[in-house]
This record gives structure tokens, C-alpha cells and sequence, in this order.
């Protein structure tokens, strides 16, 4: 038995999010499929991000377990061959058998783009907010450096959210334009339920003027859901990347070696 | 009766191509069948640049003829009302009623972008060409640059065209790089059938070594259309912008004069 696992793309238009839901179809229920008809065992994968409906990802990381001896870095050409083509398999490896990405440092980075021209672009529509009003980036940009670092953002979380503790740590907060398409880049230790898309919301009701730059401190500071701007759309929004901030293999080492030494025994001819 | 001339964007994957087929839904069929649903007329639009199945654009140019009295420059917004999400009129303006831009002196850009990675990305997919081989943009630029100015480019037009003449004048071939991404940026007054898609894909050729960069020379020597690389796939392939070289209403200042008067009478109560 071993730990595989898996970096997967997906563009989340046709999907009702990451995780399994008894209504609609999910990408790790797609992967589930196709794992299990590939590796003719039940598999059940586990993710670290559970993007929402109509999120999409480019580095999303879920493990799994198989007895497998299809070598672990083959395992990403083989099931890209029966996935659909909006799921794809960016690298499969290896992991200890201890090993997940969840119990483990990361740095999740988000993109959320904003399509801001009078009409959208119908190859943008997927992918991008489209945002008729005029936006001052400049001021967005003022607004954002209230929100890096670590905070309580319990205004900027869905009420729907059950989690322990509501304060975060962001670690960068840019906003790029290119053209006419804005790009809010976020990275941080972790975020909550439909963060990234409230703070966006946000932040372009400073860009078109409702209220000042500043007014997001204050935003912060009332701990209400009610005081931050509306939760922009998921087509906007795309997990770029969970970088992993330690080495799976480190506390693993002798993990590693027992299991190791179990397939060496198991690939002996029989 | 007054003349529009549309710029319309679209997502060719769901088209067979802009004109009007016997089988298959067009970029052509739908806006005739909205326009004359808008406009209580039976309105049928000539379009500029008639792209083939699959490939998308920006920025088309048609025209048709209309008595409405819907101001021009707001046509856009009412038609963009019902058109579908993959159809968008980024604008709409009056042009002389002897204006047609395909008789006009133009620019056309068009960009192809290619997703060089060993896997493709779920988000590219519908608007790049998923190419895993490795390239070298530099030889590729080198072989560009023998394409540029006016040439006799049979070798780069698919057989079944019908025009007069094969020779062509392109005004510049930039290849630039974004990340995983190698975009063909091709300006010209003309294209044949086929002609930016046969380019990439003998660039590509180029690229990953298949025959040296001034080989490219010799196929346009050649005059044949079995020298030069295969035609790569409509994906993507984009019609950017058609840039009008003369102002449509300074050669018919005349007609403009008479238009006007004409509509001035119309709207007079009666």
C-alpha cells in the first residue's frame, strides 16, 4: 500500500465544487470513477481545498492509498487519458503514508479576474467576473493593505461557516490590470468559507467610489458579515497553487524506509 | 433605410464557422435571426471576415440595412439582451449607405495561442492549442521573419480555395511568450483559407527542429501546399481586430448628407 498524490486543473463550470454532494456532480467524485476503473480498487481520494460550484483550480492536491504498481509519476498520463477534458492531472507522486497536505504548512494562492469593460468578452466569460462600472485600482490597491497580515476577518466569511477560529493570516494582496481584465492575486496560510470572493466584492465597492480605502479597517474591526461588500461570482475565482512548506518526505524518513521495504519484497517474482 | 456596422466578439466552439451553413448553427444565423427579432425586420448581415468552424473573434466587423429608430450606437445593448453568452456585439455604429468594410482597406490581426506544457490546462482548452513538444521560440522567430512583406504564399492556403490570386502581404509575426503560453501575432491586409493556422503549424515545425528556420523560405518558393507544416487545430486561432484604414464617412460625405436629410423627413410627425 502507498500514498499517491495528485496536483489536479480542473475548470469548475460543470461542477458543483470539489467535494461529493448527494446532488450534482463533483470533481472528486469524477476522480473517484476513473481512479477506481484505472487501478481496479476502490478508491477514495481526500482533497485540501474544497473549492465551491463553479470554482476553478490550476493546483489543487488531494492523497490517496492503492496497491498499485503502476509507478507513481505514470499514474497522472494514465488517468488523464480517461478524465474529461476539463479535469486534468498536472503530476502525480509519491507521499509517505503519514502524509497530508492538510495536516501540513501551505500557502494557498487565489486569482480572482475581473473582466471591467461595458460588454464581457465571450472568451472570458468562464473565467472572469465581468464588471461594467469604472474602478479606481489605485484605491482598491490602498484598501487591500488593510486586509495583509493576520486578522479576524469574521466579517469577510459566509455565515454559514462552522470553524473554530475565524482569524487568517494573508500574506500578499495585488491587484494587476492587464488590458481590461483586473487580477486580484491572494496568498495566505488558509482562508475561510467564500473569503476570497467577499473580499473582492469588496474591494470593488472601493474601486467604484461607495466608500473610502480606509473604511475597510472599520470593515474588519465590526466582526459583521452585513459591513463588507457582496460575495462576487465563482467564475472569477481560480485556486493557483498549494505550495507545500515542508518537505513530505522530512518527518517521514522512517516511513519511507518501511515502506520501501515492503514493495521490494512485494515486487519479487512469486 | 440606414446602414449598421457591427464589431462582434465570439466563442467559436459551438459554431460552424461564421457564414451561413446548411448544417449547423453560425455566428451569421444567430445574429440575423436576433436582429430580426429586435429590429421586426428580416435582416441579413454581411459580415467581414467569415472565420471557419471553431475559430473565435474579438472583433468581426458586419453591416446590414435597417428603417429602425433604435439610435445605433444602442442597438448593442438591446441585441447583447438576447444574443447567447458565447455571442457578445462589443459595438454599434452607423456607417455610409455604400460603406462596406470588406471592400475598404483593412488590417486584420489575428492571434494564435499555443498551451505548451506535457499536459493541457482545463482553462486554456477551449481557446489554445494544447502542444506538449518542447520549442525553441527563437528559431521560430528567425523563421517568421521570412514570411513577413508581400509573398506568393500557396504553399500556406489550403487546397480548396478559390481566389485569384495567392499572394499576400503580412505586416509583422510576433511570437511572445506568457508563461506556458506561445502567441502568434500575425497583422495583414489578406489572408487566404487556412493561411494563419498552415504558419503555426510549420512555425511549430521550426520550433521543435523538424527542418531549419530559413527552410521556411524554400516553402514559399515552392508554391505548394504539401512543403509547408500541417494546418493546426481552430482552437486557437482568434480574429483579434479588423482595422479600418479610411474613415467610412470620408468618401461618402455625400450619402451622408442625403441619409440625414431623408431621416430628418421620416421623423417628422405625421
Amino acid at each position: 500500500m502507498k500514498r499517491i498524490m495528485l496536483t489536479v486543473a480542473y475548470d469548475g463550470t460543470a461542477y458543483c465544487g470539489w467535494q461529493w454532494q448527494p446532488n450534482g456532480v463533483t470533481v472528486e467524485e469524477i476522480l473517484n470513477r476513473e481512479l477506481s476503473r484505472l487501478l481496479r480498487e476502490d478508491i477514495h481520494v481526500r482533497g485540501t481545498s474544497r473549492t465551491d460550484s463553479g470554482v476553478h483550480a490550476l493546483g489543487n492536491l488531494c492523497i490517496f492509498d492503492t496497491e498499485t504498481r503502476i509507478p507513481p509519476e505514470k499514474i497522472c498520463y494514465a488517468l488523464n487519458q480517461s478524465l474529461p477534458d476539463d479535469i486534468v492531472v498536472q503530476d502525480s507522486c509519491q507521499v509517505p503514508r503519514n502524509f497530508h497536505p492538510r495536516k501540513c504548512s501551505t500557502i494557498k494562492t487565489y486569482e480572482y479576474t475581473v473582466w471591467n469593460q461595458r460588454f464581457p468578452n465571450p472568451l472570458e466569460r468562464r473565467y472572469a467576473y465581468s464588471y461594467y462600472m469604472k474602478v479606481d485600482v489605485e484605491k482598491m490597491r490602498e484598501a487591500a493593505r488593510w486586509l495583509v497580515g493576520e486578522h479576524d476577518f469574521k466579517s469577510f466569511c459566509s455565515k454559514r461557516t462552522e470553524v473554530e477560529t475565524t482569524v487568517r493570516r494573508i500574506l500578499s494582496l495585488d491587484i494587476r490590470q492587464e488590458g481590461c481584465k483586473i487580477i486580484f492575486r491572494i496568498r495566505g496560510t488558509g482562508f475561510l468559507y467564500n473569503m476570497v470572493r467577499i473580499i473582492v466584492g469588496t474591494l470593488l465597492e472601493v474601486g467604484r467610489g461607495m466608500y473610502p480605502p480606509e473604511q475597510v479597517k472599520t470593515i474588519l474591526q465590526a466582526c459583521d458579515r452585513a459591513k463588507a461588500g457582496p460575495k462576487v461570482p465563482p467564475e472569477g475565482l481560480c485556486l493557483m497553487e498549494i505550495a507545500l512548506q515542508e518537505d513530505p518526505w522530512k518527518y517521514a524518513e522512517e516511513n519511507e524506509r518501511l515502506d520501501q521495504a515492503i514493495e521490494t519484497r512485494e515486487e519479487e517474482p512469486v
